[in-house]
């Protein structure tokens, strides 16, 4: 991922040095320009692991398990969970899974989320959030609704699956096909509405863009739409919402 | 628009037949039973105002000006101001804003964002929100970023137009074409990001189904995306969850 | 249009020579066998009006306005209301209207459906109809809605525009954007469902191409859809099943 | 499914203890306005038979197979059988049917409509129905046309496979590639016709997209079409007309 | 296949009985109209075997193996050569080609171009044809190109695989990617050029469009192009041209 | 449009330099590696009349008018008739037809065709064609039939715009929305049969693409189709098929 | 346009302060950190003019004329002028760029090019570069080879238009259509070689989609394309790559 | 490949014989107008080896394995490395390099970026050319820049896959989903920048349509794109850049 942000810690290292006379000003000009670009070069020769990201967006770095090998999952689940007392990997098919938890067997497998997660020794304290209602519009989306409250949980946000959508501060609704789901409760409630279209379906539905045309486009003002299936997204942006009231309350 | 929720106070009025023994149970089941369907047929001969949307939704009824004629406009306006002081008007080219303003000379008109407000006598309370942040990538993004900035103030955020980000609760990112910029933003900050593609551009731009592309794949989690140059959904959205603290700490 | 079948009184004219020995059986196939092609091939040279339409499909020739000059209009009108006493023309846009007006006085201008009716002299009887019900989600899609109405009721169609969808035979859903309501109503009658998407919109929902998918992957199952804006469409399919209970009746 | 309805019985009962005065107006509204969200959130956990469907839209829930396990299409025929004496899953593959046969001896499998079929003790009285009518293009479009029947003939309506059109109350025209066949029929006869488009072909036909657009856009007008391969939404689209004969006479 | 051509052997039959008076112009007129339905209706229940079409069109029914079993593949292989004393099946992958040889022996497999010949008995006379040149535009293109000459050839068609496509009467000109070749011919012959896109590639050429695209929008003026990778088409359009010299000279 | 082919009189003037012995081997391979690239690149600078393409092609350049002022066209059908004594402009509109023959008033503009043909002095002999039929399947589609007739006579073949098409040599089908005349047509003649797709239409046929892919996937072979509107390319393409017989009879 | 390089001589001043002790590293840390989001926010309020870009990227900033208003333009114009001794604008149509020659008579139109260039005063140096070749299929390509052409030029490079493309360093081909320009001159040239695809062209070539995926797909390898119409970027890039010879050969 | 270019040396030998005598003009001009036909016929009979187009284009022919036989793979890569000394074969999968491998065994297989080489014997001189920077956004999007890498290797140029892009002659940034990477770098470096998108994702960024768009339309301007995935032409077009100051200072 472009990390287009200068590391702070690499930055007060280098006005350190500026103050302390070490470095002289053009140099660490020089020094400060280069920092972001040799974290978007490291890509090509290895999976890098930014154990900063969360300090910037509140967000640890999430293994995306799709296109990489049981080794490489498990590698980096272990270092993610070394450092912050947990890891998750999502995208994990049944027989990736299955290789992951050979190699580390504390590991839990989440077959219909297709998600691994892994809790090593002591937590680092995680940032409180008010409750999430996760909704769907039929078995065939389950696990992509799975995907994402299983994401909000690890980011430490109480997930309400069934029952009273009036009673969470954020609502995530799961829905492919025609998607009527968001524009059916997005003229009901007053809260936030994350909308997540998934590729279930057959004919022109295929590929869930039907569902995200009609969750863009629905006359419920007020919905946030996601990629579709991507239960990782919603999850991470309804966490940062579910927070706000905690922060701001700190802040008075 | 489609409202499938049951209007609480038609609602309480068979209720209280049925208490009175007016009205027998079974007799009370079909008319609540009808009563959504009686608004959706309702379209067909005339531009219905919903006073009870805000209610209801937390956000009054928008007047969209594309489709409707000036009369019809200031029809609206007045009518939606007459119960609650105030009411805008969205989609207004300046040909018609012209001749809504000279049918209703109180109106002010916003034409960089294509906008018509109405302000009438004392207004209702509206809710108390926190800041919301909007920053757009150029200047063609600019009709599209003002059209969300005063949705937004007309639903009672406080809106900053420049400087810190990073002091906002929400931020609104309006981009067109390549679109790279909530992206860039999605990776620095750790509050809500609502990403507004734009129409800007030409080539394969045209139409901003690239910059719709870009939000929702974005490397950076957490963006949450509305339909190519939706500002008001965007501005709605962003109310909604600047709203939470407030509402929050009120509860307890 | 390609007109494969064969007209029925020229076949009967070649069959009375072969009955008459006229005309030996082989060169009678030969004849029958061109009937067909000499109707595609007219085309080319002027607007054919084909009085015999209605007896083999139930509806009469609807003269398509958007292709066509007033003049041509007007004589394609007065040539059908010769014949059957009435005669309608569709998608003819305002200023078309007033020159048809114009030059045929006694023609009705329905501006919103951008139809224009001719009634002139005695009508032929037309079949009777179970009443059809129209309901549309938006003020923007009452154009599409109106189209439907005009031509179903052209066709002998009782036509209901509000109140209660559940005493009609068929029912016409017109919706644009996410085309949310087919699928609401599609879960709570049990009576035919054709539903009309609508070009109404921007971003991704111009065109009326998210709509039309939204209505074809509907969950709710049985709902028929026609192309985009295609009130006519819809009107005659929603006769030609309002039809059924008289046609069917009288058959016993 | 999003079920906007309100379950009837749940609301009778509210209603009564209203009346009863065990539940004050204001509480009752309350209950009401929530009925409709239990199960929409429910889906999340399990897989709901839905067994109201029937009375409300005429037509019992049918097992959607491709995104089942063969113990979910098992447990869902059981149920829904349970009660209605007989039940019918769709897009079961043939590996998957060979599955459930296993699992459930006395089900039927019909292999080239991808249908398993179960009838279990007492039938419940089916509507009574007019016969339709389905041709189709191609060897290729017979899979798709085999589920329409089945579908159809599960739901109580006679259908003819072969033989003459102009006999039948509905017409089902089933065709991929091009899909001239329903344009053909659409101008030869006077009864409603439904098309359904098959992912038949290949280059430009592929996934059946030219086929759904050459029917939509048919000079022959009043074509009602259903999503590419979908013979059960055609099947239930023309039951529903065939039967309104019979339900209309009886309501003379 | 729509076949809307009545069959001039059972025309003939009834005209037969017209002049013999068996049959009344009026009865007769009804049954020559359900003709062509018949045919229509039929291939619901099995496959057909238009032995007629050869007659009609030129060109005898060949058997499209894709969505066919082996023993269906035979059976028609069989039955068309049994009158014809040859026959054609197309799209048959090794595998299936394989299963067919095991039940046909006779066959000849073509694995290049995926067809299977067969050759029974004493051949019918087939007209004659002028020389046909294919151009291919890479390795990858060349199992179109040998679909196409075998066709060809199969239809009695000299074809040139190599050198000038000067000498040639038609160029069949198969390319994929984007497409050039056909272009580049074209502004240096002045014969007929057929152009057969390809779906070799991959990005933005994967399935052929780009290919299909350039060569409808060549600068070379006069290309007539085919469906993507539609050998079989291209082959039977190019023997109706180069039979044309033949043909012509004869009527003279 | 870029020429690859060498310019045979520029290319004997060098070989003839070489054999005087005025010009090496080496600097002769020079210039003729250079002929191709001036022209390519000349049309930077000015538009190129270009004599030679209908000795290379057998059909001269057509000005092609959307791109051009008046006076371009002017000038390039004066350039052009200079030599060949006639000379013919396509896709001009009403109002620059009307330019264009203020400044030449001897031109004539056919308006529904779009076509200004220039006729100037004594002509060069045409080379002779068979009859081309041209049949269209409505009154929109007339335009895009009547510009390929045009360019057809305006090549030297005799056009039959009605009546019998089994009396052509070749047949051109003109249709736009779901196109099904030429798979009608295609299964009754044997003779080489070019669709044209229009753009007629609206909803899903907006453009002529649901037309173009009929037409590329109709059931019956050996139709060939070019781009949409393009009655220029089917004219050509049509006239180098009808002179074939000639062309070829004269080789024996 | 996102800037999020830090602005090198605000960075010194602020290391300056931080080496005389006027600023801690915290407070540098957060005025750093904050130095490339003002800039982003800035574009709310008003246009920027960034003229640190062309130390940056060797491209000063060209006036995107297309989304601004005459005044806009002009003061753009102006702006850039003053500092670097000329601008230029991009995109501006006939009617705008009479506006803007009437507000800055010293402009220069460009009217085929749609640019405005601006020349004011001594000029800052320019970078050297070698020679760039433009080609193009078509007269109706001239605009955007004139706007590469201008743009090339205002860059500081010789532009060949014409003739020998082996002696430039580098060639932009510009075509539409089905593009094949660029894959004859690819087979041909050694040179770096940029495909710039337009929108000219009907039918299916609609947008320069066609030619775009031409150029994306050809056999020719190391062909690189820009957006359609782009010009400008094609200019940019060829420049970069033109002045590498003489950067690098000062390198030494 | 359509090789439109004449063979130099054997355009020689033919010219030799006209200065000879031995060939009149009129012959030598028909040798020379067919000599590049008889090239694009040839590919339908078995694949070429074309050793003169490093002569003509600077590069060599590169073995794509994608569509080719193991055999057929290793046939290319002797023949290829007899001449040159060297071979590659790109896009050839692990089972089919091990397949080649075990037929050749002194190939090195390359297995990350799909890619063969075979070394045999001395190498001809290869030219020289400056270093080429290779960055890439993610873990997914290494083997289409180890692809670029390789090939760019073999062509002899110098690769630097990490640290400081600014070194760099030509920059390759390799980048799927929102593809933000090029634009980043594109607004902080003053070389020739290549994009290449990569078909990573899921959802709407699948096949890589969105990041060649976002690639297209960055605002930063001068970025040159190459087909999704296309790791071989964006490095031959990046050696032709890095060759360029080489080749340039030889000719001084």
């Amino acid at each position: 991922v472009v990390s287009t942000g200068v590391d702070r810690s690499q930055l007060l290292e280098v006005l350190d040095q500026v103050r302390a006379g070490a470095l002289s000003p053009v140099e660490a000009a020089t020094q400060i320009g280069e920092l972001p670009y040799a974290e978007v070069a490291h890509a090509v020769g290895s999976t890098l692991i930014d154990h900063h990201r969360e300090l910037r967006t509140g967000v640890p770095e999430l293994v995306y398990g799709a296109s990489k090998t049981p080794e490489q999952i498990v590698g980096a689940l272990r270092e993610l969970a070394r450092v912050a007392g947990r890891a998750i990997a999502t995208r994990v098919d049944p027989i990736k899974a299955a290789a992951v938890q050979a190699l580390l067997p504390e590991a839990t497998v989440h077959e219909l989320a297709r998600i691994v997660t892994f809790d090593a020794g002591p937590r680092t304290a995680r940032p409180v959030a008010a409750p999430i209602a996760i909704v769907c519009a039929g078995t065939s989306d389950l696990p992509v609704a799975e995907e994402a409250a299983l994401v909000a949980e690890f980011l430490g946000a109480p997930v309400v699956r069934i029952s009273d959508v009036r009673a969470a501060t954020v609502v995530i609704a799961v829905a492919g096909m025609e998607a009527a789901l968001p524009s059916v409760l997005g003229g009901l409630i007053d809260r936030p509405l994350i909308a997540i279209p998934t590729s279930v379906g057959y004919g022109v539905s295929v590929d869930g863009l039907v569902a995200l045309g009609a969750m863009l486009t629905s006359c419920a003002p007020g919905i946030m739409v996601v990629n579709i299936d991507n239960g990782v997204g919603a999850a991470i942006a309804a966490v940062r919402i579910a927070r706000l009231p905690f922060l701001t309350s700190e802040n008075r």
